[in-house]
């Protein structure tokens, strides 16, 4: 029996109050992050340096439950939580296919991306464990944004270094950064040690991620009131993110029905994780059948790679993690998709990609069918999703027109997992929107 | 019993399946609309061919209770209804005041404002009426985005005639009104006689919202197929945004409370009137003690103006309405919260005003204190109110802080009628966030 009705939510009270950590289901054992051979000081020993002790503990953690503190169920329900699924039947109609789509709407959230639910856990546990700020990078801009938030409502300073290329032109986005009171500098920037030696150098340095990582750490390396925090990768970040999942699967029994196949797109893993992991773990531990495809880019399709142990960053300053990767050192075109330009995908996404658990898609990187796809998304059901997000809703209407050619009544999920409200500009380059 | 939970919200199957029209319960009779005597063809007559029938049925209609049209309430649960309503607990932490704070969510709405309620219902009258084409004005860009996206959404086309002043540099709510496939022009343009004659004069012409009101009544009279719309001040618009206060009203009944005073801010009067009414309706007819307070501009306080037949265009065009009017001719200084800048307010809500039910604050043209309060809003609550909203945010917030010196354990509630992803530029200029 399928429910025709477009939105399932389920009750603020009915909101997942764990989070599920996939390690003990994985299918064979997680790699340990090791120390490069290299002579170099031990990256692993500035762990917990860097930091909160929580999210570490969580980071190994082999308990398939972890209760979400009660302070930040409240941060997730101040946030909105929980976020509607909704049945694309406007598109499904326009499409005339006979599958059955679904979506998850993490862009409804207060700075517009999914970034926010590990952002609130992570400004929570530091500052339960009486730190007094948080040190981040940001490339694109959305993790930034999501931090500066967090800080804010949970009451911890925050500096952002921002890859100077992009927090040339994106105003608006450090406009926001800076209302919510976070310290953004462009980077490299004269704050730290190893960017005060490339800006001495250019002040107009356009930086890289690499760079500002290793302003991040350095800082909060220093400090011992400051810990570090990553938006994407790693474990315990992917951990925060599966509030996503879960609460897809109560809308999904609410809907009456079950999906086939998710879609979403994958940078570092955090959206397509935070979707995908609890579903994973009803396939690994349920025998359910359902597949997992990531949408990347051809500049970036890191779920292409070699499994193998590579740093996090680009300048090695990470402990090395066994990925999914084009190489810590490879060069990426720029897109208007920018968040999704990474090298490798978290080490928990890469062994389940290894084993054959996920499949992806990269797409050229005119990003020209991309954004159709989502302007077909965009006029039928209304949302504006963001560049990145643009990627997973592309490949769930790709394999509705492919369920029309066959017949078939898939059911379809998808996570828009931001809005484009502040990315206008790399869809009217691509699609020309506003050429006379 | 006070609930200490931060969010409220109702099942989606509870979302009001019918609109609340005060028009029958008004203290006073509702003032007839009429013609000017300046020997010009009749203003009124002109309405059956602009307005759908339907929405000029519910203009004067002496129902108390319109049904919703149930394709209209698939819409709106696509569009993401119910809105939840927040506890401010962490605003009311902040200001240390007695007062219990809490706000409704309009912002999450796919373009970002409350309009999506009247663009999706006047699209869809439209549409059943047998319309192939809807046409209106735009002035600081929200309604023309709203309508942009309910034709997308209902199957119509739209030309939206955008006064050039502002066409010009609000790129990126071009770019979004084109992403759903409406027909933009800034105005005057060449395409109706009221615009060529001014365009052929200086193609560059700034432009008003007098003379794009023109261009949208021209190109509706002269194409059978069209209709044109308003996003604020007629009756039957702020008819469909009751949705928000009726929905608010339930949500209060979950927190186990009831308002003792409402704020919002006031442009032409539809976020207002559409978060008021239903609370209005209950102290008219069930003699509930609460108070109302318009938040406005100094620039354009309408609701302090002269109770007296007016036009609702600078040019003239429109029939008279009896409404609070600082004069149909008036300039208004610019500001950020641009929305706000109008001459007259709702005749619903005029004579509630002239009869003493509303309340009235207007704030200094500088925005400061309105963007300061905004920002104590943002880095408590976390979300991002538009320019406009901030207004009716900022009064709250004022309220809440007497509480604090009376010691008054009030319940203030406030709309936050849209979100600003898309206005930072103003917040920036006022508070000066980016200046080194």
């Amino acid at each position: 029996m399928v429910n025709k009705s477009v939105q399932f939510n389920i009750p603020i009270d009915d909101i997942p109050k764990q989070w599920y950590n996939i390690l003990p289901d994985l299918p064979t054992e997680f790699p340990p992050y090791i120390d490069p051979d290299d002579g170099k000081p031990s990256r692993l020993a500035n762990l917990p340096k860097l930091f909160a002790g929580e999210c570490l503990k969580q980071e190994f953690s082999e308990d398939s439950w972890i209760d979400i503190p009660e302070p930040v169920m409240d941060l997730y329900r101040q946030a909105g939580r929980p976020r509607p699924l909704f049945r694309a039947l406007a598109l499904e109609e326009k499409l005339g296919t006979p599958a059955r789509l679904y979506y998850k709407s993490e862009f409804y959230s207060p700075t517009g991306s999914h970034k926010v639910n590990t952002a609130l856990a992570q400004a929570y546990y530091a500052k339960q464990q009486g730190m007094e700020r948080i040190t981040t990078e940001t490339g694109a801009g959305q993790w930034g944004t999501a931090l500066a938030y967090a800080c804010a409502v949970v009451g911890l300073d925050v500096t952002v270094y921002w890859v100077r290329a992009v927090h040339r032109w994106k105003k608006e986005r450090l406009q926001l950064m800076k209302f919510y009171g976070a310290d953004v500098h462009a980077s490299p920037s004269p704050m730290t040690a190893a960017g005060k030696a490339l800006y001495d150098k250019d002040p107009d340095d356009p930086g890289s991620l690499a760079i500002a990582i290793s302003e991040g750490l350095e800082d909060a390396l220093n400090d011992e009131k400051a810990v570090y925090t990553l938006g994407s990768v790693l474990n315990h970040v992917i951990l925060h993110q599966t509030i996503i999942g879960l609460e897809t699967q109560k809308q999904f029994e609410l809907a009456d029905d079950y999906p086939d196949i998710m879609f979403s797109c994958l940078g570092g893993g955090s959206n397509f994780g935070g979707f995908t992991i609890p579903f994973m773990g009803e396939r690994l531990t349920k025998g359910k059948d359902i597949k997992f495809v990531a949408a990347q880019s051809e500049v970036s399709p890191n779920m292409q790679g070699e499994y193998a142990y590579d740093f996090g960053d680009h300048a090695g300053l990470t402990p090395m993690l066994k990925m999914m990767t084009l190489g810590h050192e490879t060069r990426m075109e720029p897109i208007y998709g920018d968040g999704l330009r990474y090298h490798g995908a978290s080490p928990i996404l890469s062994l389940l990609r290894h084993e054959g658990y996920i499949d992806t898609v990269a797409y050229p990187k005119d990003e020209k069918h991309v954004f159709q796809n989502a302007q077909l998304f965009l006029r039928t059901e209304g949302f504006l999703p963001a560049p990145e997000s643009a990627y997973g809703v592309c490949a769930a209407i790709d394999e509705a027109k492919r369920c029309k050619e066959t017949g078939e009544e898939k059911v379809i999920a998808f996570n828009v997992s931001g809005h484009g409200f502040m990315d206008m500009y790399g869809y009217d380059k691509v699609l020309g929107l506003t050429k006379e």
